[in-house]
């Protein structure tokens, strides 16, 4: 942590911030500037949590020097993860595709799905249960009628399968069918359901929120590892910005940031990014060669009376024909599916 | 709701459209343009929920025409609404101003900050007890001891309290509790969280999302309103931009764009919009011009040391003087307080 | 200037930026931390811009201590500058209003908006003869013959006159009629343009970028300020966020934050910032108690039929009793109009 | 052009629109709903556009139905265009790389960088001899001499050049020396540059601005194409967010939106968009995947000596290796360089 203190700090306000950071166990580095003095504190900076220092007299700014988040950060465990989810793993050199219904609507509807997903390559099964809409008179999800026909659609098929979690309630319901827990963007940062997601041991799919800076993002994948459970899969899926040519930015830069700041694995989620069916594929095959360990795209047998983000959802042909497109980008990348 | 064609849609893809909305049981009015075709869609438009006409084969794009949300829009309640939290009341000719420390840290801290905000005029004493923070590290408040001691507070100085909550056990918690409940902006889209608060009965106040739209904010509102529980409050409290010299934006316009769009009430938290003490001052006197209903003002015995927030929060000191400012301000806008 | 190492930095690397800093004849102050050095450049850092130290080898991060822009500092100039334009003063206890048509008419228009705006208490006339719009189907203005109106009408009132430039050839016809320059959002990084104003001599005001930072603005201040002309005033005009409501998002915390970081006058449009008439009044006395020096407000003799921005002009008589609203928030300001 | 009435709109304000409509030689279609009347108008709206029925009595809003760009417009153009800049051709089956320095330092730098990309498979050189930079104090460019040295370059190499261009009397210049004008970010939505440059019939490189949305964007080339000059080519270079990770937020999105919208060749210029060295090499797969018509990337025979952004240019064998790589990518896509 660097201290910067006003041109021409009086000499006590300095002295007192020199004493402030002794008084707390830390040891301090003078630099004095032309213009400004600096101060560097050497130690566990976390011992000067209750101090607030950029309203003492004449300090101009605290400047942080390292992350706020550690288990999560890759300057301390260089190697990338590897997350298992049922039969796959994701963050290895698998390329993962997840792929379903937005909302789960019947068991017809889901088991049709699946079977035609992992025909077409998917080793991953989504489908929403528990729906955050915008607006309370839009479809709100089938709860754990959804999530039973999800159990049925994985013995069925072998596919693991996810499903977002929106409260404890749920959270406590989805243990008993699903593989692998989904915090939604809008959940972000309701760290009370991070943690509870945390607890269960069972892997988490971390999607970024629509305001989310990376090191937000992060953050809130602490909440998760600090609980003890490491299985924790990023998705970028678009953040929020003034362009409306799409519902959301994808930030595809987000793909080498976090393979550079962190070790856990991202995916892309471009139908959600985009919210219109035919940016789809070119962004898919964007991902892919940006580095992304997976995808996560919605697909649906008949997406023009779809209950929820019908017209970003893949039919099946159009599923099936991404694949076999997306097959040679995955090779180059070293990767398989 | 309008339907715009592409320009040369095909005949059929027109009629494919027609009898589809007349199948759901609504008229049409079609305009045939110069360039393009446009259909009126006339009816309950909810009838055509299941139906993404977006992709149908010919159509540009599909025009919504009357917001979502119902309960809140002035449009059907042309008059505001004043809603009653203990013996203050929000939305009339009184300016409220709620104030205390971001987390509630001890009994004496709480007792001595809202015998302070009385004296200077508060009516509402605020403090957390669950602290949503984005580092795990960071100090995650007293929980239930807090809401304690804001109970005792409460009798002690006959302020109304009100706390935010995060969870649906801390909403069975703090009814026992307190007079309103607050929502924070990172759970402003958290909706099964909405409607719990909802279907407590006591007044919400309900912060914006970070990235919310106002719109997006309305709606939110609408889960809670839905509940059968009108007693709302938006708090306007800033929206994430580029600009990084204050911690949000206050987007001050907001208070006008409700007045005109909705009847709830609302307030301006400049503490939280902009992080840094020097300026809750100038946008106090901001939001009061602008046509706010009251204020939520963050106050510290000691900012220093304050265990969250701190930079931004007044001393007691700082909040009288400003209090003795606003008052010519809120008489000029036809209030008092 | 702070250079922050990567942890376990080899001992090489940091060696190679102490001889590089030293090489260019400045001193460093080292502080070894727990996980990271740090290492603080000391002297005028210009003598590094030559040196991307942000890639040398262990390099984490590079923390720039100062602000680049020197003229505009309050830091090096802490007094508040006053600037003349034409019998008024922006910057000290007077309060300035300007307005008039977004774009100049006719002869007729701009005389009748003179006459009114100054019975209403305005003390500048603008008025646009190059018009920056989005699509070059729009009206594009009366250029030279438009500034001779402007000349006209100021002689008629004795009211100031200031008038956007948009190219070198605008500047040079406008100095003959105009009282002062404004230089638009859209080219407020138009820094060839942003010179040649600065050569003029004349005062100019500059209006916020969309997408500038604060800092943005301050440099793009400095680069009229260099050369030689301190007149310069700085006006806020809402930035591009992803809310819709307001065309704009009004950045009022800029009023306070512009106080602190710099020295010259800011006023406030709300007209441009939100695009709509009715939300032109509150934010125009919001305007005034954040601590704005002056605002520019949008009037047209019949909005209805305005070439250019009329949606969000005001009629003489809205103009007149805004003014006559806005008095004695001035006054509580300790100002006057 | 719709417009949509308030409910409960007065019969007589419905019968001002349209009279004042059909008065003004256009056609309307009344769609009466349960709610709201919709009024659609039929024929040239341009006719209307100084009519401002925003602000008519009990007018809610007005929706346009059709883009204002026309030249630009894919509906209206439906083949790709194809840009012939020197030897080499922009949006065919070509995939162009242009590259090069962002600030022409010495006659030395700009050949050897030309010889180095050339042998890469570059086939435009780029480099800027006037430089908008942020601040005035850094690096402006060498103006005239440094376009010499492009011609210099062209002639030795057989690659075409590209050059920014920030005022007419750059523009007058260069024309004398370069094969292509670049318009920079920050005078994107500079229409008397845009003209400028468009008169020339010089190719014209469009960098989208840091604000503008992808419309804003297409309206601006629309400037340049209605100077009789076609020869447009847009190139995205990231957007203004709230992320910091990235200088700027690369849009990715915008390749196939821009490809269905409009019927210009796209290019993709990952050094701008994200300032990091590290994430060039990714960015540039992804642009290629995306479907972009090519890329622009910065390179310098010593990145850490570079006179303007040093941090995101490729030293030359990084540069060899990025092209090699990308290769195979290009090929899947259909094209070839």
């Amino acid at each position: 942590m660097i201290i910067v203190m006003k041109p021409n700090a009086k000499r006590e306000s300095i002295e007192h911030i020199l004493k402030l950071i002794k008084d707390n166990g830390l040891d301090t580095h003078i630099s004095q500037g032309k213009e400004v003095t600096i101060i560097g504190v050497v130690g566990d900076k976390s011992k000067l949590m209750t101090q607030n220092l950029e309203i003492a007299e004449d300090v101009d700014k605290i400047v942080p020097v390292t992350e706020s988040y550690k288990l999560a950060n890759r300057k301390f465990h260089p190697e990338p993860s590897v997350v298992k989810v049922g039969n796959t793993s994701i963050g290895g050199n698998e390329f993962v595709i997840m792929s379903g219904p937005c909302a789960i609507e019947s068991r017809e509807q889901l088991l049709e799905t699946a079977f035609a997903i992992k025909k077409a390559g998917a080793t991953i099964l989504r489908g929403g249960a528990y729906k955050p809409r915008t607006s309370p008179y839009s479809f709100q999800g089938l709860e754990e009628e959804g999530l039973k026909y999800m159990k049925e659609a994985r013995e069925a098929t072998g596919l693991a399968v996810v499903c977002e979690v929106t409260s404890l309630a749920a959270i406590e319901t989805a243990v008993k069918y699903v593989d692998m827990l989904q915090i939604g963007a809008r959940n972000m940062q309701n760290f009370y359901l991070l943690k509870e997601a945390g607890k269960t041991g069972l892997p988490v799919l971390l999607k970024r929120g629509l305001a989310a800076t990376i090191d937000d993002w992060l953050n809130a994948s602490e909440y998760i590892i600090s609980e003890g459970n490491p299985n924790v899969v990023l998705c970028e899926r678009g953040i929020r910005t003034f362009e409306t040519a799409t519902r959301n930015t994808l930030d595809i830069s987000a793909v080498p940031v976090i393979k550079e700041k962190s070790h856990l694995p991202i995916i892309v989620d471009p139908s959600h990014a985009t919210g219109v069916r035919s940016y789809v594929a070119p962004l898919s095959k964007c991902a892919v060669a940006a580095g992304a360990d997976g995808l996560m795209i919605e697909t649906h047998p008949n997406p023009a009376i779809a209950l929820s983000d019908g017209p970003q959802s893949l039919t099946f042909s159009q599923f099936e024909q991404l694949c076999t497109e997306l097959h040679p980008f995955v090779e180059l990348m070293g990767k398989k599916f």
